[in-house]
């Protein structure tokens, strides 16, 4: 099968500041043919994540990004051909596809979807972000019934998860994001009991208003100044889940750290944590099972965003990072098979 | 036994910025009398400690000291007179009795004494120091066979000490000091593998030099600058045990915070977690027997400076804040008993 015409929006140049479209470029090739061990694949979702413009900025858990490639992102895609392998043409699974319609991938990185319900909610609850939501919370913050759980980012692919599901564990739930019409939402139909907004000018007296008995954990997605506003309202023992910290992003010149680190940490006794979601594959499918059980009961309403067409994909990353999205941000590049 | 002249040094004023010996004053007053279930106590040795500066300048795990009363600390003390109380004069315990040369206190803010040893032993490696640095150690940092620990305030009463632990568990130490004299005095006689000098320039590039296989555990009592250097050294799932910031107390305008926090939390999978050596008092004796067994066998030498004189405490703690010491300083308020 080959002759089949493939789009790619290659990252054109590293952004020295603020990412802009003019540092991606959109290109027609041939796709590849997979060679032993290999499948090709047809993209079907491309995720938008924060993490995307991370990997712009240098090394972190993978190396950085390079100007001429094929942009880098998750996707779930549909196995047309295969070569010597065993997975069966048809089987749609995650994987690292990149933005472009069709990718050759050695069959041993892909991971075949269990469907459950809609396939979008395997790019959102069911998927890396979903499953972020759930590692954080449930590994290193641990929340307990009535704890008071506080989430920056909130209305975000990971944070409103997160939000839900310390709902579940009966903990209180408060949202931070930059915007009112985000936080009615989130008060309104995820039933967050609070929220506030970062613009506001009395971050931390808004914060120590909402949390009168301070803040047991707090799941992290911006770093900051959000993050140095909840220090000291950080409740002894507290736990701080570091997810990352999409403030610093999007810009040439990251801030400098948030004072009180470490003073808090000591006098406070805080636990201060990284994770990668990926340090958990072996307990994945358990955790989908918890989510999807969620799902269907209702306790956790997914909120998604489905954008159109791979072009469209540098504004839906350069919106995200803008914090334009409500809920998981993703590209539809191909139809459902 | 009314009568008894009682020298005390007072916190006569808040310092804004560096504390001077003009901050404090030294007064005779009559040494009160127990009254039902207090004691009368005889300060035998008194503990200088960085966190008596950090007490000024805030609300800390306790109130912020106030201008005029006697200056707080650590003592050990001989009980003089008790009233209807169970502990029999003589005994010799751990208080907080402050900078003065006797004190009434509620029985049961005394710790008694088991004796091992020298008494001031009971001051560094078995007191507070220690176990701080004990508990610092094995329950935060957790160190393992052949893992790279590196601590700041090397030489100081608390660093010295982690630095031996982490050797009989096996690990490869680095300590970091502001002294070429101190970093020679560990590798020559605590046996550290190596020593940085906090004031070179490339402080960052000679930590890596001595590192090449990364840093495992960090044990921070400095904060600011240095743990902005460690923290990109450190190893996917290291740990750093926040101890304290002793480079953010003796001043009036606090740094910034470091830089790549949370950024590097997230990538590299750190855990940053404060303590108290007081939220592990159950397991003091059981840590002192430990200590005290190191001590006896060699494995862990005793670094301590005596100053004599209650009237040196001011002098003794503002040489302290500028790094002077080495090992664990105390003052001599009396004779043994």
């Amino acid at each position: 099968m080959t002759g089949r015409a493939n789009r790619q929006v290659l990252l054109a140049e590293l952004p020295s500041g603020k990412l802009t479209e003019a540092h991606f470029r959109s290109i027609v090739t041939e796709a590849g043919e997979p060679g032993p061990g290999e499948v090709l694949c047809r993209t079907i979702l491309l995720s938008v994540d924060p993490a995307n413009r991370a990997w712009m900025q240098g090394a972190t858990y993978r190396a950085q990004l390079a100007a001429g490639q094929v942009m880098s992102g998750f996707t779930l895609v549909e196995v047309v051909e295969g070569n010597q392998t065993t997975i069966p043409v048809g089987t749609v699974a995650a994987c690292e596809a990149g933005w472009q319609e069709f990718a050759v991938l050695p069959a041993n990185r892909l991971m075949p979807i269990l469907l459950r319900g809609e396939l979008t909610h395997h790019m959102s609850v069911l998927g890396v972000t979903g499953l972020t939501a759930y590692f954080g919370l449930m590994k290193i913050g641990e929340p307990r019934s009535g704890q008071t759980v506080v989430v920056s980012a909130a209305a975000g692919a990971t944070g409103n998860v997160v939000g839900q599901i310390a709902r579940i564990h009966g903990a209180r739930v408060v949202g931070i994001t930059g915007s009112d019409d985000k936080n009615k939402m989130l008060e309104r139909d995820l039933s967050f009991d609070g929220t506030v907004n970062h613009r506001a000018e009395k971050l931390r007296d808004d914060l120590r208003a909402i949390c009168p008995n301070g803040i047991d954990i707090y799941f992290d997605n911006v770093g900051g100044r959000v993050l140095e506003a909840v220090l000291p309202l950080m409740n002894t023992h507290g736990r701080i889940v570091c997810c990352g910290s999409v403030s610093q992003y999007d810009t040439g010149s990251p801030a400098p750290g948030p004072s009180g680190v470490p003073g808090f940490l000591v006098v406070k006794r805080l636990r201060m944590e990284g994770f990668l979601v990926s340090d958990f594959a072996g307990e994945w499918p358990a955790a989908q099972s918890q989510l999807a059980d969620w799902v269907a009961r209702g306790q956790i309403k997914v909120i998604e965003e489905v954008i159109e067409g791979l072009e469209s994909a540098p504004a839906a990353l350069i919106g995200l990072l803008a914090g334009d999205n409500v809920g998981k941000r993703m590209v539809r590049v191909g139809p459902n098979p």
